[in-house]
């Protein structure tokens, strides 16, 4: 560690977070975002960055004394190209964990919208018709369903976590098999079947890595029960999209969920959008009003630990994709 | 109790729930929905009776040997006549419990649609524009909010029952103060204004009687946090309707998720249908797909119960109108 620090944020955090990162060490050096955005070569000096994921290359290529980026959001594909996935010497960080709660409420609202027919509702609100016949036909109930969470990290557990409050048994599949809480059981990717065909309702959280993309096709969609619901909310690319059309369309799943698609943004002729069915929200389910200071608190907690040479929290496995 | 005893059932159940009716003592007479369709006499004989919740006064009248009337819904206040009050000698028990899973779905189904504007999404999803800035927002979240339940009857518990999930802290209003499972604090009818002062969400499950008509108006929502979410799955009287229209063109509310209103059904040019922030369905929040096996073991279990001269469940007080 050496005895100065130079920190950029290229990100806008609140006043207080970025005070507070100030004081720090004694030593520190900071460069705010609106600086950097005049002034990009602080990127150069910076031993620490908090960046977006989009502007990251060319600064990265430059920025030769980084040790540590902190990103602002959960997925790093952008992020690592064969050049920072060689720099052993730089750890990244995301900042999964500031999405568990904001996504878990959009994931659960997905699924009650469908199990209670709301999304028709809401599509047909401005006609102005009190009618209920259709949408009494088609209810379901989420109670005693088995909802299997593809990807089981803090955003897969935090929805596992709603699951038993709504009767919901919860399944999961994560890299690594091992117990976790609120889920009956865990299969590790061998299992992919065996947990597919369990999945009444899934909720796919997967990043995307060399091993996920288009993970799911036509005959994993086939492997769910007939008239699931398929939430997505991780990364597009790891549904093929024209096997999730077609298994729309023939019934096979009853609905789907989709903050994310590929390709994104979905043409406004996609037949996605028109699907009865399919729930589409335009890449927000992260979102949410105290982001900024979540984040901002993530990166000062990893910050303290940094400065005093402690393992940092929420590193990615750059080999791993996530 | 007599050696025979006359069933009417006045609505159709599963055949094996109508069976196992019939058996529930040795000289069971059972009049089917259909039977009673074509003669409507049977109610005159009958000591037991299933009924909807409007066919009800005329055959009430007739049906002198009546002893207890099952109710398929929640709600009794079109049943309950002077008359009805008056015959000390009938029972009648309602359907609560049978609705408690599907109305709480609904319930957080309107709120996680607010909290994560899915409501918006989904009324101009036929647009296919792909852009979420106006969604981003306003987005909101449960997490840290206060959930008042107004009635904390089964469907109430069973709502609040759901609200740590989500890390929604709730509070209650009843008749009879007593502590509930999950929720913080119970008020009672004299305390609206404290309860309503903190209820950031306000869920309205009251029944329609004489004191709950018109009890939520305009000094009551003002009483709400400015930016309150009001949810009805109640009785659409007894919130006050031009007082909420204010309430919510005014942006004390910055929503409502309403399953009844008044008038139902809403007409076609009513103001509500179009406002953004108010979700509408057409009083379905009750329906689910195994309601009448669900509504005929309620049945049963209480027919057993009669037939042993035990206390039944869910009497209704007549007196209080629910």
């Amino acid at each position: 560690m050496s005895a100065s620090l130079t920190i950029a944020l290229g990100v806008e955090l609140p006043p207080e977070i970025v005070e507070r990162a100030r004081k720090v060490s004694p030593g520190v050096e900071l460069w705010t975002a609106a600086e950097l955005e005049r002034d990009p070569s602080g990127y150069r000096e910076a031993e620490v960055a908090l960046i977006t994921g989009w502007l990251e290359q060319e600064h990265l290529r430059e920025a030769r004394k980084l040790r540590w980026v902190q990103t602002v959001g959960a997925g790093v594909e952008r992020l690592l190209s064969p050049e920072v996935v060689a720099r052993s010497e730089l750890v990244i960080t995301n900042a999964s964990g500031v999405h568990a709660q904001p996504i878990a409420e959009h994931v659960w609202g997905f699924l009650l919208m469908f199990s209670r027919n709301l999304h028709l509702a809401a599509a047909r609100q401005h006609e102005g018709v009190w009618q209920s016949q259709t949408y009494r036909e088609t209810l379901r109930s989420l109670r005693g369903k088995t909802l299997g969470v593809l990807g089981l990290g803090a955003i897969g557990q935090r929805i596992a976590s709603i699951g038993p409050a709504f009767g919901v048994r919860v399944i999961g599949l994560k890299r690594t098999k091992e117990r976790v809480e609120h889920v009956a059981e865990v299969y590790g990717p061998d299992d992919l079947e065996t947990f597919l065909a369990q999945s009444e309702l899934l909720v796919n959280i997967l990043p995307l890595t060399a091993k996920t993309r288009g993970w799911i096709g036509r005959r994993e969609l086939a492997t769910l029960p007939r008239g699931a619901f398929l939430v997505n909310v991780g990364r597009g690319a790891t549904v093929q999209t024209d096997a999730l059309v077609e298994a729309l369309r023939s019934g096979h799943l009853a609905g789907a969920g989709l903050d994310v698609t590929d390709p994104e943004p979905l043409p406004a002729e996609h037949p996605l959008w028109k699907l009865p069915n399919v729930i589409i929200t335009p890449h927000y389910s992260g979102a949410h009003p105290g982001y900024f200071q979540h984040l901002g608190e993530l990166f000062l907690s990893n910050l303290q630990r940094y400065v005093r040479g402690e393992p940092l929290v929420n590193v990615v496995d750059k080999q791993g994709g996530y």
